[in-house]
Order: structure tokens, then sequence, then C-alpha cells
């Protein structure tokens, strides 16, 4: 493989606030030689998600953080072109929840990639409803809040890579869903998943209001993405033992290194016995084959829709991140190289 | 019974912020009469509780508010002196949890109330290490965060009636615990009870600071009687997979019925798959037995001391409470009749 490059994107600035595209720089390195039990893969889609931008701040996380100089991390599908490992062969697809990086090959020891049949659902559903963002739908709402049927949903980012898929999970446990996203043309995506009632957080000039008027008995069970205004109202329409997964803070992003003042309601916490709880997907890992056998199933039935938004080009993982981080992307946002 | 007067204390009106003496008037009623399968009841101790600021605010509660002219709400021990009830005579013992009153008599037909032998431990003991505020610190810890050996536990008001029972219940469970209150004298009182570290929150010119000096490891588990600063201190120090119970909220009391604003430490939630989580002593009510009975066993076994705050004669009762919201008692308040 010494023939090929191998186009990486490497960290070369910490961002403060919102990333910029200069934050990294596109090197090109030569593609390693693999060793005894390695194989090589080619990159068909990288994903962007929004914990990578956890991972780029000098602040504490849950994970350690790229280092400056360091490939961006990430996850992908590719095609093995090369191996020296007996159980992956030429041909195969494999699929990488974090450790494919921004970059054109990579090469693994089967630790970190699995490999998967493309016949079964399209190639990049291991990124989306199959992957990181549809196991985590799933295992917030049937591991971590335990929805019930009659319960009401709340979803922010809902027509996002996580929002499409807890919707219609929503739906097929017999909850009520109530989507709120950033434009009337994702809403109407997301009353075709199925989710009962929607809010445009964008034009609604009272979201205490909203919430109100589409949950009239309460919020049970809130799936938050975004942290920020969503989050205050929601938590002012709380039922009853209500149960809040805290799975993305993207609103406060661009202040990330700072507080994110606002109501702390731990009065209403108190009132309504209520829980709010950080939720990381790996803490699930032991569920994972169950919840993809049961997302698997459900699209074969037909119950499961989802959309993807593709950018092109490895050149264009930097553009694709910050898109999502401002959600300008439409569902799924991936790179197709 | 005709020939006593019932002095009662009555809600005169809502209180704005931090409750005034004329929020209450003092009324004399008759004593009733009472009725087939009911028993009078002389009040010996009246208890003041943080949770009956929540009952006379206009705003939404977990219970039900008193409303002006009533009679203002309240747990209590006292003893029979007229029965028509055949399962309690004249000279038992009876304690209620909450439906005493501020008052000097009682009627009760049995059924929110409870006899009890009172040669075990102290008649006040009801009110407290065997009462709401024990059973408190006894249900945080063992049923709703699972506290266990080797973890540690902060504990604000930790002189207070609830925790006086945490800090020693977390000694025998083979926990360390934090203990922070307002003065140096109940701190002393807190090392004496098994606190490993204290603080005062009074003098202490840096909480954040403090907190990790007395758990460099990170906080696991965190009683919350106060809400505050010093809550917002110890959101900066939870270790991963950390408990945070929201058992009261005293420290927002002169501003209940505004938004409590501070950081909403929603991204470190996330980060550290935290739970925070609201508290109500009576979802656990089907525990009750086995949690008195584990307190009366480690009382007898001298692993139990409790220090309580006694002031005399019903005229007190909004001084004793008062004197409780604003932390000026040492220990659990109760009113001698």
């Amino acid at each position: 493989m010494m023939n090929y490059k191998n186009k990486q994107w490497r960290l070369k600035r910490y961002p403060e606030g919102m990333p910029q595209l200069d934050n990294w720089e596109l090197v090109e390195s030569p593609v390693p030689e693999i060793g005894e039990g390695e194989f090589l893969v080619r990159s068909i889609y990288l994903s962007v998600d929004p914990y990578m931008r956890g991972r780029i701040s000098p602040k504490e996380n849950y994970a350690k953080g790229v280092q400056l100089g360091d490939l961006m991390v990430g996850g992908g599908v590719g095609q093995v072109i090369q191996s020296r490992n007996p159980d992956f062969s030429e041909g195969d697809y494999v699929v990488s929840d974090m450790s494919f990086g921004w970059q054109e090959f990579v090469v693994f020891d089967g630790s970190e990639s699995r490999r998967f049949e493309k016949d079964v659902t399209p190639l990049h559903a291991e990124l989306s409803y199959l992957g990181i963002p549809g196991l985590t739908a799933y295992m917030v709402l049937l591991e971590a809040t335990g929805l019930k049927a009659g319960e009401t949903l709340v979803v922010s980012a809902a027509s996002g890579a996580v929002g499409q898929v807890a919707g219609q999970i929503a739906r097929l446990l017999g909850a009520r869903a109530i989507a709120v996203a950033s434009s009337d043309e994702k809403l109407a995506w997301c009353r075709e998943l199925g989710y009962d009632e929607v809010i445009n957080y964008r034009t609604c000039t009272d979201l205490d209001a909203a919430f109100k008027r589409a949950a009239p008995q309460g919020v049970n069970v809130f799936l938050d993405n975004t942290a920020g205004p969503i989050h205050h109202a929601v938590m002012k329409n709380l039922a009853e033992k209500a149960r809040v997964s805290i799975v993305g803070t993207v609103a406060v992003a661009d202040r990330f290194d700072e507080e994110d003042i606002g109501p702390t309601n731990l009065r209403r916490i108190l009132v309504k016995r209520a829980r709010v709880e950080g939720f990381l997907l790996f803490d699930f890992v032991e569920k994972f084959p169950e919840a993809r056998k049961a997302i698997i199933d459900w699209f074969k039935e037909g119950k499961i829709k989802y959309r993807e938004d593709v950018m092109e080009g490895i050149e264009s993982m930097p553009e694709a991140f910050i898109r999502m981080l401002e959600g300008r992307n439409f569902g799924k946002q991936l790179v197709k190289l």
C-alpha cells in the first residue's frame, strides 16, 4: 500500500467556543504497513457526532481528549482491502464506533471494529440507526428512563441522529412523543416519523406555554440533546417521577468552557421527585447486541425510517462537523469518501 | 373535655420569603367531643420541620397546602386522655408524623397515628431519629442512593435533624462522611458523631477548594438539605456515577417563589453520568418498619447519638419554626408543651 497516501485531519489548536475550520489541518501520511493479525480498511463513510466537541476541549470529559497534533477521533464504516487477520478478509465491511479517525485508511487488529453484512441494511446505517445514535435512543428510552406506554416523551433536536429513532421507538412503545427542532421542515419530517406534537424552538415565543399545551399532563421522560432554554422550559413542565436523560449539551457548546447559568430547578426536582441523569451510551455496552437486533427487526418490518445528510470527500470533515454543531444539517451527518 | 380550651395556631397570611411571626395567629377553640372509634390526645412534643415552609406557599408542592384560616400542619407525640377506640387506651403514647397540627389537643381515629412504647427510646425520639428526620437519612442512604463502603458522602445541614443520623449511618456502612454546617460548634458535634471531615460554610472562603481537599477522589453521594451555594460547590466535585438526593432547599427558602438561578451543571451531570433526584420520604413508606427496627437496634447498641433543641410552650411554635428555617437551632427543633 506504499503507493497510497493517507489524508488525515489532525487537531491544530483547541477551539474556543464554536470550532472553526482552521482548528484542524489536513496532512498526508503514508498508509501504514499491516502487521501479523492486522488488516487495512479504506474508509467509505465517516461520522461526525456531537460528542467530538467534548474530545477537543482541554476540559475534563468522560473520555481522554484529542491532543494537539493527534488524528481527530471518530467512527466510520469501510471495506477491508488487505488482511493478515484470519477473521477479516478482503472485501469485508467493518464498522467502528470511535476508532476510525478522520482519515482515508485505518489499520485495525479486530478489537476496535466489527464486521457486518451489508445486505440487510444500508452501509451507513451502521453509523446512524444501528450505530451510536440509534443505540443511544434505544438505551435512553428502554434502559435509562424506562419509557412506558401512555407516557409523554420530549426529545430536543428531534429530527437529528438520535431524535429520529427516539420518536419512532416511542410510538412503538405506545408513548406520546413531542418533537423540538429548529425549522418547520425538520418538524414536518418528525410528524412523518410519528411524533404527536412538534415545537419549533426558533419561532416559538413562549416555550413554557408550548410545552404546557403539548403536554397538559406533564412530561414523563425528557431526552435532552441540547441543554439551554429548551431544557429550562421542559423542567417547568415535568410530571411526577419524571426522568430526564442528559444526552447532549449542544446548546451550550459555544460556551463550553464556561458555566451554563440558568434556573437550577432544585425545588422542582424535589417537588416532582424527578430524576436528572447523565447518559453515556458505553455504560450499556452489554446490551448492544440485543438493541441492534431489535432495531434491525423494526427496520425489516418497515417500522423505522431514517434520514441522513451526506457531504462528500475527506476535505469536508471539519465543515460537516461545524454544520452539525450549528444545527444546519438535516438528519444524521455523514461524510462519504 | 368541655372545660379545656384548645390553643391552635392558624395560618393568617402566606409568607413572602422568610415567614414572620404574624403569619399565624393563636386562637382558642373548644376541645372537640370524641365520637365512636375516636380518642383524644394531649400534645407533649410538637415538631417543626423544613417541609412546612412548602405547605404555606400558594405555589405547587408535592402535598396540598395549608389554606388561610386553617390549622397549621405538623407532627407530634402525645398521650391519650380519653378514648372510645378499643385499640387505644388512656395513658397510651401516640405519634403522628404530619397530623397533629400546631395545637394542644387533637382527636384521632387511629388511622393517622401510631401507638409506641416509651421505654425503649425517649418520647421525642419518635419525632427525631425514629421519625421523619431519621427515616429520611436512612432511606436516602440505603434506598435512594445506595451509599456503599469506601464511598464519600457529603451532607449539608449536617448537625441538623436529618444530618446527625446520616453521618452516623455513613460510619456504620463504612463510608467517609463530610459535614457542612454553619458554625464550628455544630461541626464539633458532627465530629463527635463520626463525620470524617467538616466544612463551615459561613467562614469558608472557597467552598469548591474545600470540597476538593475533603474529597480528593470526588463525592459519591450528596444528601442535599439546602440547595444554594453548597449545592453548586459539591456539583463541581462529583465522582463518576455520583448520586445527589435533593432532600431540602432551605437555602432558597427566602426566595421560595422565585427561580433559583445558578450553574445548571448539565455538562457535569453528563460527563460524570451523575444522578440528581428529588427525594420524598413518603415514597418509601413500606420500608418504614424495617428502618425503625434498624435504628432502634443501633440506638440500643449505643451506635446512634442525637441532639434536640427544645423550646417551651405552644406559644413558641412560630418562633421555633422560623429559628429552624434560619439555622439558629442546634439539632432537631422541637417544642415541648
